[in-house]
């Protein structure tokens, strides 16, 4: 059609696969190989040099494909709309792929359907704020409270969070804004690491990492548990003497337990003073995570990172289930249901720590928080981002870490954009590095398994 | 591989799609234009004449290309197992499914990923009933209480039922099975039925159909609702001048209201005596839904369809949130997960009244209710199958209602199998109808849509 308003002209997805389960980087309970990998997407545009949108989906290797096909249903509510209109306004785009009748009924708003709908809603963000030219974080506190206000979908969350109350809190955070962002930009935003903590590392591996993190800046660091009790206490007491007694441990079951499990486990680990306890049952047990809240204090309860919706986040915090929110940028809905989060766990007075990590997590969350910070919850008091030391040199604008904080980006857009040559390479299953990975295993030799080492 | 075991030699994954939308059967408030679909898969084993295994997903359209995308990820765990292996021990594949790790990131447990393990599952237990050439509802009841309670995982519901509370409900169940497997035959499992209430049926069809269902024997119908409110009190009253003051009147807002909305619309249709409202909020809304029920005594409060796995059913029976539950045949993972459900509603004492409708879903279902009355729940009382009137001919043993009541289905296994020529007639987007619609699209016509009406 002939136009003169610049148009999304195409949105394009990549399977891109990383090798990480040949070190065992991101080794857990639940998950002993875990390949990292992204379902991505590119927004493009009509208009000649604008930019482009990113966005992705977080997986841990198979079923990424299945990711990239849901990502590929949504294509027909974005090409052809206008890049103004949609940056105007996501939450309308947002509405429309939530509202998609015959989509809806493969979640309703959960799983690989609603992954792929917060990729795109990502995308449109990112896109958003390059127009902008803005970082996004930065997009988000000069926003108007109405209209972000209007950003959020209060369908099944109005028991707990109205459209008033949203305005009220934003207009809240107007309050001491310029001081705050001058804060941020000058120290960053409080991260905590979990590189040292991967089940499948050594005793001397993790104390060294450890020690590591705490020379780094770092002021917590994080222990995936929950596999072999006497290894956990062994792993947890290796940690604490690396570390000293001022230093914040949390672990992690990665939804290894029952309640009862959970509850006798934190109890056993609890000589060794953990800060929480992340993950101890299914993320769909919000009565679970009540129980066992109330049985373990004063470890605190940390969940979300699997919380498949506001809905689900929403009664945590009705239930008084948790201590700790900690929300992914890429698991839910996109930046709008994460606006409703925010918002949610403001009104309850819960701290959010975002769970980062993965493939670009850390890069996406970053300016969710800050937004937090410098809009919403006005403080940086117990809270902290996920940091973990992967995969970073994959994105072209990557997370700068100093003195255990994360420093404020400065690019325009949401940081979402992986760097051409680790598309083209690591792109599943014909990119260079699977290709050569494949002919070394058909050949006999090693040769994938050195490059993916390289 | 040179074998003398009969083997897993194939999964076969079809794309089936009808096109309902365009007579609006199975509109509701949140699915105005369904086009019922199927991913369907098929298990061939090298066994000559040996019998094949059925399954599938029901969708209602757009995606349901991703869902068999999701179904074809699983093919890796099935292709080359033992057949007698499988049919031994479907927990064991169950659980192989479930505990898949990368595919696990998908859900875990919920959504596309969930509902393709459910599909595969559910094919490997229509081939145990095959080759043990019984129907499943027998093959289940007449299997022994200890190996039925090691089919279900106890992840995440141990603090709910353990395996031995499973197995003395089941022992308890042995008691006067004989008298109701008879009482079974000969009368059937009672039906409601939904083929009267949808939404974009003029009223006059409504209460020629609503007079219809009496007349066939059915004693409870019910209506789609949540619209608009004035439509619904004129259909409602329309509804129960037809029917009478006996026959009972279910109502359905299939998720369309926040809680504080749910109660006032229902309140305003008491007059009416709806007997239950169904999935008046999210199926993700525990709390919200106990609140609701809390407000709307005595109309009763149903949900399930739509409910993602055990662990959210668990939660709406330890909160006292519903009335009548509403597992869906389909939807979670399984009959493995399935009998965990079935047994959790006979321990909090609910009445199972399962989801049906949809393709195939009153095929497979009936075979779970029956094997519910025989062996767990041991009773009618307040129980019946939803019954919808479509597709039923697109199957090779479909079901037979009689009397408002279904029959038992005599032929082995599960019900699942589609004919032949549906699947190549269906198939999306390249069957004979598809085909017919595509050109007569393309050349002004309508040959499509009259076929489809044929």
């Amino acid at each position: 059609m002939p136009t003169s308003v610049p148009r999304i002209a195409a949105l394009d997805t990549y399977d891109i696969r990383f090798p990480t389960s040949r070190e065992r980087d991101g080794s857990d309970a639940m998950n002993p190989d875990p390949d990292y990998s992204a379902a991505y997407l590119v927004l493009r545009t009509d208009a000649p040099d604008g930019p482009e949108g990113h966005g992705f989906t977080f997986t841990i290797g198979r079923g990424n494909d299945v990711q990239v096909a849901a990502i590929d249903a949504l294509r027909h509510h974005v090409v052809g709309r206008s890049v103004a209109e949609l940056c105007a306004d996501p939450g309308a785009l947002s509405r429309d792929l939530i509202g998609d009748s015959q989509l809806r009924w493969l979640g309703p708003e959960k799983g690989v359907m609603h992954m792929a709908i917060g990729a795109v809603v990502n995308a449109v963000w990112d896109l958003a704020a390059k127009q902008e030219r803005k970082p996004l974080w930065q997009l988000l506190a000069d926003a108007e409270p109405e209209w972000l206000a209007d950003q959020i979908d209060y369908r099944y969350i109005a028991d707990a969070l109205t459209r008033d109350e949203a305005v009220a809190i934003l207009r809240r955070g107007r309050n001491g804004r310029t001081a705050r962002e001058l804060d941020l930009l000058a120290r960053g935003y409080p991260a905590y690491t979990t590189s040292p903590g991967w089940l499948g590392y050594s005793d001397e591996k993790l104390s060294r990492l450890a020690r590591e993190a705490v020379a780094d800046g770092f002021t917590q660091i994080k222990l995936k548990v929950g596999a072999d009790l006497d290894d956990d206490i062994r792993r947890l007491r290796a940690a604490r003497a690396a570390v000293g007694p001022d230093i914040r441990i949390a672990v992690d079951a990665n939804q290894r337990w029952n309640v009862d499990e959970a509850v006798t486990w934190t109890t056993a680990l609890a000589e060794f003073d953990p800060y929480w306890i992340e993950e101890p049952t299914s993320p769909d047990d919000v009565l679970g995570h009540a129980a066992i809240r109330a049985r373990v204090a004063p470890v605190k309860v940390a969940t979300g990172e699997h919380v498949q919706n506001r809905i689900v986040f929403k009664q945590l915090l009705q239930a008084g289930a948790v201590d700790v929110l900690q929300l992914d940028a890429a698991r839910v809905g996109g930046v709008n249901e994460n606006l409703a989060i925010l918002l949610l766990a403001a009104k309850f007075e819960v701290p959010v720590c975002p769970h980062a990590g993965g493939v670009g997590l850390c890069e996406l969350v970053q300016h969710l928080s800050m937004f937090d910070y410098l809009a919403v919850s006005r403080t940086f008091e117990n809270r902290m981002i996920e940091f973990v030391d992967h995969l970073h040199q994959h994105f072209t604008d990557p997370v700068v870490i100093r003195d255990g904080h994360y420093t404020a980006p400065r690019s325009p857009g949401f940081s979402a954009r992986m760097a051409a040559e680790s598309i083209a390479r690591f792109t599943y299953p014909d990119g260079a590095f699977w290709a050569a990975d494949r002919a070394g295993a058909a050949d006999g030799t090693v040769s994938g398994a050195r490059e993916a080492a390289a």
